[in-house]
């Protein structure tokens, strides 16, 4: 096979993360070691942006800004929540594919590395398959992210690690709060976390815990319908033991009838998920109005996975690594593939990463297993905490000015376009 | 004067700050210094716990546990809401005041340091007051603390660098997530921060603005009416210009009537303030609805006040020396004082501490200047730049276990009580 020699691409898809533009430092410093590939560009907001034909000359940055990129959270290129759907609008999303080759050709794009979760592998999928289709050699590499920690087949995703570290030092510090101020009338704080199937968000907090007695004392994951009674005894149990109660619930809450808490259905997101904004609210209501327990809320948000200040080191060299391994694999002319991280050992904790084809993992979620959960459905169990531990070791160290964060920026010089502008 | 010789009390009292033990350890380190002060005893749960006669021996801690206060959030001793309150419930605060006495007369505290805010002042002041009238020789000293930043006389509060520094950390990590996510949809991203009446903690979060074009946008403060129509054209018109729009509002903006967005005034707290929960989510229906413009919420409650793995070292330092000079002032004879930090110099910033009797600041509350705010009433001006950009230098280096904050926890062992249990 005659080596493939031309340029690439990278971009970011769906929410970001802490360490997504790691990612894509791990890409581009990896890609310039490499004579195969010729010109790196860089593709702004995705699918949406190279559908457009935006694409950066990212030889135009400077070293530090790319390297500044370890430390910089959200998506330095851009993102999108663009789907080329072919179940749902299949003219579109022919159109859609079809100039995306067109881009491709106009500027030889030879490499193609996507950065994202479930919906944007399955994306990568399709591109791949297309390029076969249509007799354009290029390989693609995905390149996991998601806070959420619901692909398969790879132990972890890089984000996962760094939310769960700010939300468990967040729990720890607002449990040291309102212990310090729980009285014999008690006290109780829902705090709400991210995760709208999957329970891995909220999980991850049971690491603030170092005594039995620690906070977060309840967690409540998706993936466990909520038993309210229950729930409300267990509220009641804890606070005659302690006084106090940190409440940890994932946005995506369900009841039994499997309706989330925290649901307003009148609000759709892009690909038609309804908007969750209230499950610590909701519960708030709900123990106030039935124990009489002075509650107070905390949501998150989008915050959570924008903590740079207070991202994982590990997470974020894994996340280097999975753009250096994704660079590797395809200059090693390996195509449709998502790299994935893959644990040798646990204490000391190991890691590798390894490659899986991307029709394995796109739109396919992975769940925390009830088995890591404790009977009451209230904690996760040593198996997660074995799990979990590692991932949130070290400090990324982000450079501050005048007290806050110095994050890098990418100039953004704009490669001139080849192609009438795409008609939708 | 004979120079007075007996114990040490210590207390904290109200919504914790990430430095309210930082004042603590000043007080206690400083202290260790002075012959005339024979045991140093910490009342636990401010008021309430000395009532109860719950005092612990300080001299039972480890040195490098009072050391550690100095990075570990909240109330080390604990807080308390509980007011003495002359007007509403004069028989019960006779009562207190006569327990107090008790308590301190049995234990022979001749140096009382309260660490507060307004209301905490106000008791401090009272008992000065009480100890003239009673012949009780005693110097009681205010330690100033708030997130609020709202007592008079001070230049600013101890708390309140470390609440901007976090809170302005967040709105620019929150930004670069939603801008990045910014297409030609538009989104807006609503943060609602801490602050009843006063807009200073809201107001700080400009310093995450470096460019004219940084987030956040708008800061919406509950000095200033909220103007619906006036406010839904700024909003629109960021969009335009930004693609997105981040809005930072503080907790208890009010409507040109006078009542606050957010307020649910079936719920009371211990002063029968209405708790306020929903300004962002309240702005962020009216936003949907109004302009049809995709907005999320982000509320960080009592995670802003406790977050120490961000808080400020200028602040943190303020705080110690606010400590230490309350002992200094007690043991040189002064009473019926609060510290304050007075600024020298702003460019660069000098410091120093002084005293202001404590008549001057209980239940005095100090609002935002008008003129620190621009004439569209959405951003504090220069005036507050310059004021408050100082506060948030340096960072507290928190020592981590296994990835985490490891904070100071007091073995708090408690002093043999004296008296019989107090009847209320």
């Amino acid at each position: 096979m005659a080596e493939l020699v031309g340029n690439l691409l990278v971009a970011q898809s769906g929410g970001p993360t802490a360490v997504i533009n790691a990612s894509v430092a791990g890409v581009i410093q990896e890609a310039g070691k490499h004579e195969c590939i010729e010109e790196i560009y860089g593709g702004l907001n995705g699918i949406l942006g190279i559908l457009n034909e935006e694409l950066i000359d990212i030889n135009e940055e400077k070293a530090k800004t790319i390297e500044g990129l370890k430390y910089t959270p959200a998506a330095g290129l851009g993102t999108c929540r663009y789907k080329i759907d072919f179940k749902k609008k299949p003219e579109q999303a022919s159109k859609d594919m079809d100039r995306l080759f067109e881009v491709f050709k106009a500027h030889n794009i030879r490499f193609f590395f996507y950065a994202g979760g479930n919906d944007s592998q399955d994306t990568a999928h399709k591109i791949h398959e297309e390029a076969i289709k249509r007799g354009h050699e290029m390989r693609v590499i995905g390149v996991p992210k998601t806070i959420d920690n619901d692909l398969p087949h790879t132990d972890h995703c890089p984000g996962y690690g760094s939310v769960i570290k700010y939300n468990a030092a967040t729990v720890m510090e607002v449990a040291f709060d309102v212990s310090s101020m729980a009285t014999d009338d008690g006290s109780c704080c829902l705090i709400e976390v991210m995760g709208r199937a999957a329970g891995w968000i909220a999980a991850g907090t049971v690491l603030a815990k170092r005594l039995e007695s620690d906070a977060p004392h309840i967690i409540l994951m998706p993936e466990i319908p909520l038993n309210e009674a229950v729930f409300l005894a267990k509220v009641k149990e804890t606070v005659a033991s302690h006084k106090y109660c940190i409440v940890v619930v994932g946005e995506g809450l369900k009841n039994a009838a499997g309706e989330e808490i925290g649901a307003d259905k009148s609000r759709l997101d892009a690909f038609g998920h309804p908007v969750l904004s209230g499950a610590a609210e909701r519960l708030a209501e709900i123990i106030q109005g039935k124990i009489n327990l002075k509650t107070r809320t905390v949501k998150l948000g989008y915050a959570q996975r924008a903590a740079e200040h207070y991202a994982s080191l590990t997470d974020s060299q894994e996340a280097v690594a999975c753009g250096e391994a994704a660079v590797k694999a395809a200059v090693s002319g390996q195509s449709g593939l998502m790299v994935k991280i893959v644990r040798t050992q646990t204490s000391p904790y190991k890691w590798t990463t390894g490659l899986q084809p991307l029709g394995d993992i796109a739109n396919v979620e992975h769940f925390l297993p009830r088995d890591w959960v404790t009977e009451d459905g209230f904690l996760p169990n040593q198996k997660f905490i074995e799990y979990a531990r590692p991932l949130i070791e070290g400090e990324v160290k982000v450079p501050t000015e005048g007290g806050l964060p110095k994050f890098a920026v990418l100039e953004k010089v704009r490669i001139d376009k080849q192609l009438p502008p795409h008609v939708k």
